[in-house]
């Protein structure tokens, strides 16, 4: 039985958008190849410079509405100057912003509105990896941990099930939790 | 045969710290646990808003000298407002403000100038994935590059191993290159 529904919810995500690209890209594949670029210069110390600006995808060289530009250092307490957040910190805003858009693209997609969303998202370390004190730490996190307070038009179980969801089509979670390749080369 | 080598590079680095807590965090691993955190909040749309402020380290609760802020949103082609860098994008700046971070730190140790130091990096992603469109393409990056320009008063083959001790100590290379578990929770 199929029942057409009226979806009144809005949580501001272009659903009917995305699930015409799906389609669109389903029949020209190469469109859907995007790569994603920054640009990254020392400044001083730990202390360095990001902007992201460009991207490429549908085929084309693409450019963000404006350029986003981010100080990454390290803390006082590695003596340094503290300019801006640590690179970890930036891979956990990546996840807790990748979940969070999935959260509101899923809840768009089945009607369900959201009222609000917050995460809290903690990364443990053992620093004496990256101190390269003990060979058995590794450098990165040991585990993450994301928690979601949701308040959303919903039941209990249909907002854990988007969260849930937004986990298996987020880029981010994917990334961190499996491996990919990194080449760095030097003046290529 | 040992010499002593007068070390005159300025990088800003205070490598005498770092390798004086390596000393003292190895006799007491405890301090060496560190929880890095952030706190993200949904605006509108794929549109959040994420906070950097707080972590744990040295057995202690640690702010850093600021609060830094990060709004992340989704592109216009993917009829988004583009309030922010994507979510994988900052990804990309957490990796590459991490290596940079080590070729300044071992270029400080091993006594190296460093004169500038630029990179740029891509991540290569078939959004297919994303879309739900094709279950064998996986959400994340198929790989990332980073190649960096270096000028510093020291040989190609000493600036070529720089790059390739810091990718040894870093953490977000780490993060990306080997998985990492995360557990999400609602309202937990």
């Amino acid at each position: 039985m199929t029942t057409t529904q009226e979806k009144s919810a809005n949580n501001g995500v272009n659903v009917d958008h995305l699930l015409g690209a799906r389609d669109a890209l389903s029949d020209a594949p190469e469109g859907a190849k995007f790569t994603w670029k920054a640009t990254n210069e020392w400044v001083h110390g730990t202390h360095s410079e990001s902007v992201v600006e460009e991207y490429f995808g549908l085929g084309d060289n693409q450019s963000h509405k404006s350029t986003f530009s981010f100080s990454a250092d390290h803390p006082e307490v590695f003596a340094a100057e503290d300019n801006g957040a640590t690179p970890v910190e930036f891979v956990l805003v990546g996840l807790a912003s990748c979940l969070t858009a999935g959260v509101a693209s899923v809840a768009q997609n089945r009607g369900i509105q959201l009222n609000s969303v917050k995460a809290t998202i903690e990364g443990d370390m053992d620093i004496l990896g990256i101190l390269g004190a003990d060979p058995e730490v590794r450098n990165g996190f040991n585990g993450i941990r994301v928690n979601y307070e949701i308040d959303a038009d919903a039941t209990d179980q249909e907002i854990e099930a988007l969260v849930a969801q937004s986990q298996k089509r987020s880029a981010v979670f994917d990334v961190i939790t499996n491996p990919t390749n990194v080449a760095v080369t030097v003046n290529g």
